[in-house]
């Protein structure tokens, strides 16, 4: 295992660490329980969004907390859920008095530990609302999920639900605002390579060198099928065409598009997937009014791509548009 | 060779298609030659700043085309420089009248076609002024230069040099900053594995199982040392020692830092590198007065990370701060 890492036991709190010191104007980090949050927290009459989620997804959540997105991200360990006293924590802390969204990706642990801290949020009077993101179009079930699996939505449904919160919108609102988006995106991931877990030490799966793994998790589970390698040309097609036909997007349908890496894969690689992607949008009469093309949700260093569309109306282009300002997303400030 | 591309002698023009298709709003993509353009270029009465190299480094070069950094860059084919041709192109086309800034990284054909293409301009007519970047503190001559190599204190100089042009300082004065961030910055590279260059098909070098190059170049040359992989804190060290005695950075500096990824290494490890260089300041007394942690400027699937610091004063912290619109950097507008 080459990683840059001290204890592999320490990864977490580390990167935590560099991150406080890295956005001490957006954001403050509390340790035991673990949590990011907004550094002007709690911001009193407006609904608190968050998120968490195991680690070794960054820049997803930590890289999304502040003004316009999340107002806390629960991290737990690396491919861990996060516990349910620290997303109390993390509520505690960012409740301002309106009310607390959970965008909660579903895999069973993380559905089950939000669940709780609803729960304990409830008890202490705080009002909770919590939707479950399940984009993934590779499988029904998998090792780690009852239903889809929860991936690039996820990034949409903080973005949008972040704005949302920020202009004043109520918590049945917001809510409301995070199944639509729920509804209305896509998504397929796929490796060319493993990714090492640190505390594991060793690949989580292993690939010929000509063989792809089609509709990957992020955690490195099985997708749904192992192939040859394919033209970076024809695998776009193939994602598009698994994410396009699932909704179905159709002609005239605008729509904001992420095209991810899965952090072991360059940028130029990236741009030659989005290439033709954009083409095949056209060629359909999908008219792309946004997208991000980089690395926002990731799998540790695994070498891979996911695609992630959300067909939007006015509403949602508007949130989107709306001024954010994170480690990651910045505009409009 | 795992890679999410096509034929490989493609792969810069369909990354360039992906970036026109993706940032249209931003800039514009001309062929043959190749360069990435503002799109509201020509911008009259204001110095063009420019830059290029070759490609593989994304999002350097392109990735800063924008309002407040560069006019144009000039991709040359993956590690290989960019032609004379391609430089007076976008220097034509960017040209607005008030002269125009290279900003040249040092290596031996980046240089001469730089060269040939400042000739190319000053006979049309257009003035050129030339600055050669050498930061790189891993050795004095490599493979591919003469004197220091040029890595990240090149984005330091777009974005200081882009912010002054936008605020109409004249090409001396544009130059002379840029002079100023080159004479204040230093940086050193690490790498954990070897890049595959596409045409190539097989990893540049080999590396074994516990062990880093030290002082390594963008394109995978050698750097000062071959040795074993240290824990993340210990190289912070030693990359910090490298970087602040060669200036030297001392008590009471201000400083803006890089914390770059190579294109392999996941965003968590680099949060932890810099967790580590920030107790490292404080120590010293250096205050980091900004800071990027993430994928700046590459070498294609190459797990390292580079650290790069520019020591600074009012005027650079401003031209820093001042508005940016590129396809990375974006801040202020």
């Amino acid at each position: 295992m080459k990683k840059l890492i001290n204890q592999p036991e320490n990864v977490v709190r580390e990167a935590l660490g560099g991150m406080a010191a890295a956005h001490s104007d957006l954001i403050r980090v509390c340790y035991e329980p673990n949590y990011i949050i907004r550094a002007d927290a709690p911001v009193t009459g407006k609904v608190a969004v968050i998120s968490g989620g195991g680690s070794g997804h960054e820049p997803l959540h930590s890289g999304f907390v502040g003004m316009g997105m999340l107002d806390a991200a629960c991290p737990g360990p690396v491919f861990t859920s996060p516990t349910p006293d620290q997303i109390f924590g993390a509520t505690k802390a960012a409740d301002g008095g309106m009310g607390v969204l959970y965008i909660v990706k579903n895999y069973t642990g993380d559905v089950l530990n939000f669940e709780i801290a609803a729960q304990l949020a409830q008890s202490a009077g705080i009002e909770v609302s919590s939707v479950i993101i399940h984009d993934d179009v590779a499988m029904q079930d998998s090792l780690r999920t009852a239903g889809r699996r929860g991936i690039g939505a996820t990034i949409f449904a903080e973005k949008i639900c972040g704005a949302a919160a920020e202009q004043g919108y109520s918590l049945a609102q917001i809510t409301a605002l995070c199944h639509q988006v729920n509804a209305n995106a896509r998504s397929i991931g796929v490796a060319l390579t493993s990714c090492t877990v640190p505390m594991a030490g060793k690949p989580t799966f292993s690939l010929g060198a000509d063989e792809m793994e089609f509709g990957i998790g992020i955690h490195g589970e099985p997708g749904r099928k192992r192939m040859k390698l394919e033209s970076a040309d024809d695998l776009t097609a193939m994602m598009a065409a698994a994410v396009l036909e699932d909704l179905p997007f159709g002609r005239g349908d605008e729509v904001i598009v992420i095209v991810n890496g899965m952090g072991g894969t360059p940028l130029i690689e990236l741009y030659i997937i989005y290439n033709k992607l954009d083409k095949i949008c056209r060629e359909k009469g999908i008219h792309i009014a946004h997208q991000l093309v980089g690395n926002y949700m990731t799998a540790l260093d695994m070498s891979g791509v996911s695609l992630t569309m959300l067909k939007i109306d006015e509403t949602l282009l508007s949130m989107w548009d709306a001024p954010v300002k994170t480690a990651v997303l910045r505009w409009g400030v």
